[in-house]
């Protein structure tokens, strides 16, 4: 097997529809309530979500250890916000099932 | 939730090490052996990854679900090629994350 655990590792983060939500919101806070000079804290996407506080710690938790996030403690808050690293890697991946090396076998 | 069904599905079938050597053989088979006119079919793959057939129906099952596969029955054999609409979807959709939009947070 030639595939790294660090592409699994960030496709299992990936894979799920709450860690999308919070990636899409890191990315692109939806409103200015959210879109501050500090940051998206961890209560902001608790907000956003309208999950509990634990639920985002675990998602957040996955996420951080995937490397497609970063947290920074900053007083009582965790501020978080992406990285593009990891995401690189799987896109280069992906990328190699893009074009076909050989003409399709069912069109034959 | 603006993230598509389709779009975690196929995350969630490419988030296996096992399936991913699967798709790797289909889409570049490492020996002239599996490198025939007809194809690759679930008896190949399981002479390849060494695993039982079970195994293979049951990860061939998921990899199809998900868009990622065809399979066509030839007599009494299944034969498999990657197609590639979904994951040019899945590439697509995580892109987005490849070029920050806003400056760095945690630079200033």
């Amino acid at each position: 097997m030639n595939t790294n655990d660090d592409t699994i590792l960030t496709l299992k983060a990936l894979a799920d529809p709450i860690r999308l939500s919070i990636l899409e919101f890191l990315w692109d806070p939806v409103s200015d309530v959210f879109r501050t000079e500090e940051g998206i804290c961890a209560g902001d996407i608790v907000d956003f979500l309208d999950v509990s506080q634990p639920t985002v710690s675990h998602h957040m938790k996955i996420l951080s250890a995937a490397g497609l996030v970063e947290a920074e403690k900053r007083g009582q808050r965790v501020y978080y916000e992406c990285i593009t690293e990891r995401m690189d890697g799987v896109i280069r991946y992906l990328e190699r099932y893009r074009q076909p090396t050989t003409p399709s076998l069912l069109d034959r």
